[in-house]
């Protein structure tokens, strides 16, 4: 006979209670070996997401899930490690400069990512644009290529949290995704089994996020950070802005060659910015904080990193950039200051052109996406192009278009201050 | 494509917002047909258990569970029909006496029923216990009876609402049963789908009743009048007390028994008293106030019609009733006035000695049960039986010992207030 029953846990939760340690590891057991049905754990998900949990049920609720599986273990590395983890935004390509950059630096950072659903791209999807490189490492290849480049970005095995997988699916079709414990137990049982010993969490707010409004965002952050903590990780949170869309670029290949022009010292201001603030705290996080990662921007080698990863993994980085066969122009309205350009319009475009995907199994196209020639605080010039649209697929521009309208403003410029890009910090 | 999608649909009540007509037409019939999956409905109803339904979205789920299956039609009968339910309480055999005393009052009774779950006892275990008495009729036997006889209690045939049918089940594992919306549509779509022109609803308070208290009750019971009335069945509840078994007896044999002497105008003041109140309201809303059921408790002819109702369906009315082959007395310990029996131990004590069952596949016992021979205000001296427990399985005594343990009280009667049986009525 079991310690606990799906139907006692469910109305524990339901009618307001919190959940002891013993239910909660049992449920998240039970679920994994299925002797909790898909349906009980959607309702009790639903519950949760609507009457909460605190501190000390989501701490033990993501060491459940970290239970369901393996564990990592970096600790015969030569180098401390940190890794960042993004809640999503459109154009975040931060990860591709930033995992070699941490690298040049002396601090290893294993970087399990995933790939894009919906109006946000995947770093996976964004590099597998690189003819040749592959994003699935064994768990040896993965600590061979930490100890000899120092960074590798690759996808997470599914011997990690097992019972997160098999969750985050649930919660995908049962509109039980915006649950502030599960997501936060989601991501960082993964992060924890992964065997980082410092983390940074970039918890993006704004139109293009998936927490629209500040209040939600921090909590996320401090939720996560309490998690980290909690786990002996050393974690902090940026909250950045994500209603306008980082850097030019929001694609797969478009990202890729943004993120080439940063290592090389170049790049827009913004992604630039927002990947020195994420290395100073993975290097304040893994001890090194005597290192200026600036430098190593100006002096190559987080581009000589850069190279060796891609390299290792199968890539050519020398290779040209898959182009879409097709791009069309939108030109600036009127003459004046571009004063808005909605991350979330431009993300549905760049997913509707292909660049990502509406099912996990969907292809997407390595060209496919949005390059903006101005941002927010730019002059622009009646019909010259403000953004180009690309793709394989003509008739995708005609919804992208759509998606766009009403996603951007040309006025005098009166009233326009630029927004911060880090909004806050959270540790 | 679809009209609506069961995400959609989901996060529209999670977030606290009325469901449109098309959107609860959508869901219902789309998991019906297995297009929405399990998981999806028992989010759902979380999410309604927690967020609630307005009268307008309760009429439309309602209206759409109806709209699932076949609808009876009575139109044909040369009487009019009256029906009753009861949310299921300890000891309420009420259904035995009542209906045919209602047919020997000139009003057809259409009564499909449940068998028991849990605690509370089902009208047709109870009438199983009549050696050769079956529940399973079709339509046209159903019909012919009614003709005939003027009384049918019998299984709900699987075409009335089988989303009902399915959600029910999906509660009864997902910690879903307790929302009223969802109990006043399951309740009510049977009802409404099987064609009476009149209904009563006998909702039961207390602690052996599905509500424990009469805000909760008094709620359900309002919720199921308006979707009765808004279908055009005239519908009446009363709120009945469940705080202390009905009669003197729970199980299924002497829950019969004890039937047969309340048609022989004998048996328990409380059995004839609720019999006769919801007898009333049933002739009230089948326009035949006018005649008395008293008289045909006192004239013989309920007995005839009890009768006749059996033996149309196999029964021997004059067959003995099982009885179970052990038998154990609890004494009362100390003599003076028994102020308080406990409905939920009552109920517990005879599920546990085989008059009900855990599992729906479980059998019961057609003579298990308890008779007890003192109910609240009465004398009861130091060590003479105050309850007889009755079951075939010895071992069994133990535990429907324990849950009587705290279920009396003998006292020396000082401040004793008899409650009252009737509490309220909601039209």
């Amino acid at each position: 006979m079991s310690a606990h029953d799906a139907v006692e846990v469910i109305i524990a939760k339901r009618d307001g209670h919190d959940l002891s340690d013993s239910q909660i590891d049992w449920v998240v057991d039970a679920y994994t070996r299925g002797d909790v049905a898909d349906e009980q754990m959607s309702a009790l998900a639903m519950a949760i997401l609507l009457n909460g949990m605190d501190r000390r049920e989501i701490s033990r609720w993501t060491a459940a899930m970290i239970a369901s599986g393996e564990r990592m273990d970096f600790s015969r590395l030569s180098r401390p490690t940190a890794d960042k983890h993004s809640t999503g935004g459109v154009g975040d390509k931060i990860t591709l400069p930033l995992a070699p950059l941490v690298a040049a630096c002396g601090v290893a950072v294993p970087q399990l990512s995933g790939r894009g659903l919906g109006h946000t791209g995947g770093t996976l999807d964004k590099l597998e644009a690189i003819p040749g490189w592959r994003a699935s490492l064994s768990n040896d290849e993965m600590l061979d290529q930490l100890e000899s480049v120092g960074a590798v970005i690759c996808a997470a095995g599914d011997g990690l949290a097992p019972a997160d997988k098999k969750l985050y699916a649930l919660r995908d079709v049962t509109g039980t995704v915006e649950a502030i414990p599960l997501i936060a137990s989601s991501i960082m049982s993964k992060k924890i089994a992964e065997g980082t010993s410092a983390l940074v969490l970039d918890v993006k707010v704004g139109s293009g996020a998936f927490m629209k409004d500040a209040a939600r965002a921090r909590e996320l952050a401090e939720t996560m950070v309490a998690l980290g903590t909690d786990a002996g990780v050393r974690t902090v949170a940026l909250l950045t802005d994500m209603e306008t869309p980082l850097g030019r670029t929001a694609g797969n290949g478009v990202e890729v060659a943004e993120s080439v022009d940063v290592l090389a010292d170049g790049g827009p201001s913004d992604v630039v910015e927002l990947t020195l603030a994420l290395a100073r705290e993975m290097l304040a996080g893994a001890g090194r904080d005597d290192v200026d990662p600036a430098d190593r921007l100006a002096d190559g080698s987080a581009m000589d990193a850069w190279r060796r990863m891609v390299s290792a993994q199968g890539g050519d980085p020398d290779a040209d950039l898959p182009r879409a066969r097709h791009t069309h122009d939108v030109a600036a309205p009127s003459s004046g200051v571009l004063t808005r350009l909605d991350a979330m319009a431009v993300g549905l475009a760049a997913w509707r052109l292909g660049a990502g995907r509406a099912r996990k199994e969907d292809p997407v196209q390595a060209g496919a996406g949005v390059v903006w020639h101005a941002r927010p605080g730019d002059r622009v010039t009646e019909g010259r192009p403000l953004l180009t649209l690309h793709t394989d697929d003509e008739s995708r521009f005609e919804r992208a278009l759509e998606s766009l309208e009403g996603g951007f403003e040309v006025t005098d410029g009166a009233g326009f201050e630029p927004r911060p890009l880090v909004i806050d910090r959270v540790d």
